[in-house]
Formats: C-alpha cells, structure tokens, sequence
C-alpha cells in the first residue's frame, strides 16, 4: 500500500501507454529501446519517462536504453496483468455493446466476465460470448467469478445505486462512462471515461 | 503558453470532473461550497482541490469555501468553454455510433459537427443529426467548420494515417479510441481513451 501512496496516478496512467507501445516493439522484434525513442514515439518528455520507470525499479542502461522483453515483464508485474484480469460491465446499451464487442482484441489477461443490463427485453441475448444478466444476478456472479473491476456504461441517474452494489460485491476499481459523479469508498478507485470530461481536457491546451 | 507548461496534466484532468460536480450543485441551487465537500463526493484530497484552483487564481474565501458560479465561470474560462468547441468524429462503427449518440447529452458548448467514415456504405446515413461523410472530405470541412478537437473511434491500423490527415486538416487534440499509439507534433495534444489501456491503469490499485 504504500508503494501506492508514492505513485502518482498520472505515471499509473502512463504505464499502459509504455506498455502497449513496447509490446508493439516485441512484434516487430525490436529488442532494446531508449528513452528518447519512447518518448519520440509517445509523445512524452523522454526525462519523464526515466523518472517513471525509476520509481519501480533500475530497468535502463545508460548509454544503451532499455531491454525491451525485461520491461513489459515488470510493467505487467507492476500493473499487476501476469494473472487474468476479470471485469464486469453494467449497462448494454449503444456504448456497452461497443466496448464488450472490443472484448476479443483486449490483451493482457484483461477480460469481461459477465455482461448486465436492468432491461429484460435485454435478458439472455449473447454479446460477444456472454448472455446478459439481470442485475439481480449482478452480486452472486461477481462474487462467484472473482470480479474485480467494473464498466459502468449506465445512464447518469442510476449510477450511484449500481456503484454502491458493485462495491458491495467486491469491486475495488470502476470505469465510469456515465457522465457523473459518484461517491466510493477510500478503498475503490474511479476513472471518469466519459467522452465529456475527456474533450474538456482537451480543449484547454487549444490556443 | 507559460501557463500551459506549468499546469500538470493531472491537474487538467481533474478540472472537468470538478467543473462537473459544480454544475450539479448548481442545478439544486447550492451557491457556496468547501473543499471538504467537494474533497468528499468527488473522492479527492481537499487540498488537492484547493491546490489544483489556486493554480488559476484566488477563488476560495477561507472559512466560507467557493462561490459556486463564480467558480464554474472560472473553470469554463481556463478549459476554453466559454465559447462552442466542435469536435469531428472518424470512424461511425459501433463505438462511434455511441458517442455520436451522446452528443445531444453533451454540455459546456462542446460539440460533435462531423462525422467521418471511410466504408462508402455509411455515406449519407444520418447519425444524431449529422450525415456521415466521406474521408475524402474531411479536410474542407474541418477548416470550413473550424473544428479543433477530434474524437478517433476506428481500428489500430488505421490510426497514424487518419491522425496524420486530422492534424494537416488543423485538428490541435485527439482523442484516440483506437487500441494503438499515435505520433504527433509538439502543438498537438493526443488522449487515450481506450478501455484496456484505462483498465490497466485500474488494475495496478488492486491489492
């Protein structure tokens, strides 16, 4: 835990960038890389990048970069992907039906797991290898499966009460797309994905 | 432009989830409100809030907490909503089609004005009021329409080449859907927004 308190959530949100990126340098059998080429490629300060790969460990060699295999083994360790990573998704409207259908392009032992929606018209159609579940199922199944993260791609108006039951299921992180904010224990991470919020950070570094 | 270097993009993050609680409390008619509260229901550290705001400017009264209005007109003026901000949108398959879908929720003046696609059997169909156009027009309308920010919602493989023609086009921000690293200038901001890579960054809070 308190290796979690130093890292700031900014390199947290870094790392699956390195990640993928060094994972495409596997598949073209580029075996060591330097910061200055990562950060070319990233577009992050290449400083940044030693500074952020440091705080976890002494992976680079001066003068020559890092081994490109050593890396994405310890970034996945860090990122804690060496086990299956099983995600549940609330709400298979437009977005739900988008984002589950990516399901088989998702890497690194990260899989939806179980699929609900509170509509019954909805009940026991298949997306993308898995039936849609009434809510009602939403905690068994949770605890069943072992499901630790969470997609909400609900309406604003129901997100709190759908949030309060993933965490009383066990659900310790949320993707939230719904366009709202909810309140979760200190214990549960939240990351707003919502397109809204995302291009309002964008829109601030126009001139 | 000083400005810009200075502010983390943490920070920048942060603005619209804080932009989007403050408009709530400004629909039930809450006209002051304290770091401890927001702290509270947006899970974020107090005086990381105060902190985060007094970076732009002196907007807290010690003791009494924010001016709701005031503070929302503020941090539309730092994210630039102050006028509309048009978005394009490449790429109308099924996720595409969701966050153009969305677009009639979307608020702050931000807002989709096209939508492209490159399979000549979605030109002319209507998506949330717009025809989607072909690649090959992409470029007029952009600087017809004036449009700064783009949303990609297309496959990997295409990504650098769109990105390439959005930015040539005048586009200054992406958001990138698309599972896959992009290069751009330095005066081009890109965010990614694609769900393995946000739940990765979940991920690495699990203990």
């Amino acid at each position: 835990m308190a290796k979690h308190e130093k890292i700031s959530e900014a390199v947290v949100r870094r790392l699956p960038i390195y990640l993928r990126y060094l994972s495409y340098l596997q598949q073209v059998n580029v075996t060591t890389v330097s910061s200055q080429q990562m950060g070319m490629n990233l577009d992050v300060n290449p400083a940044q990048i030693r500074k952020d790969l440091a705080a976890f460990g002494d992976f680079g060699k001066k003068g020559i970069g890092y081994d490109v295999n050593y890396l994405v083994e310890n970034i996945r360790q860090i990122l804690k992907l060496t086990e299956e990573v099983r995600v549940v998704l609330v709400g298979a409207g437009h977005l739900g039906h988008a984002i589950s259908n990516y399901n088989a392009y998702m890497k690194d032992n990260m899989r939806i797991a179980a699929i609900f929606d509170s509509d019954p018209q909805k009940w026991g159609k298949e997306v993308a290898g898995l039936q849609i579940q009434p809510m009602e199922e939403m905690a068994e199944t949770i605890q069943a499966k072992n499901i630790k993260l969470a997609i909400m791609t609900i309406p604003a108006t129901a997100a709190q009460t759908v949030c309060d039951q993933l965490i009383q299921a066990g659900i310790k992180g949320i993707l939230n797309f719904a366009p709202t904010t909810i309140r979760v224990p200190k214990d549960v991470r939240v990351h707003y994905a919502d397109v809204t919020s995302n291009l309002q950070s964008l829109a601030y570094y126009l001139t």
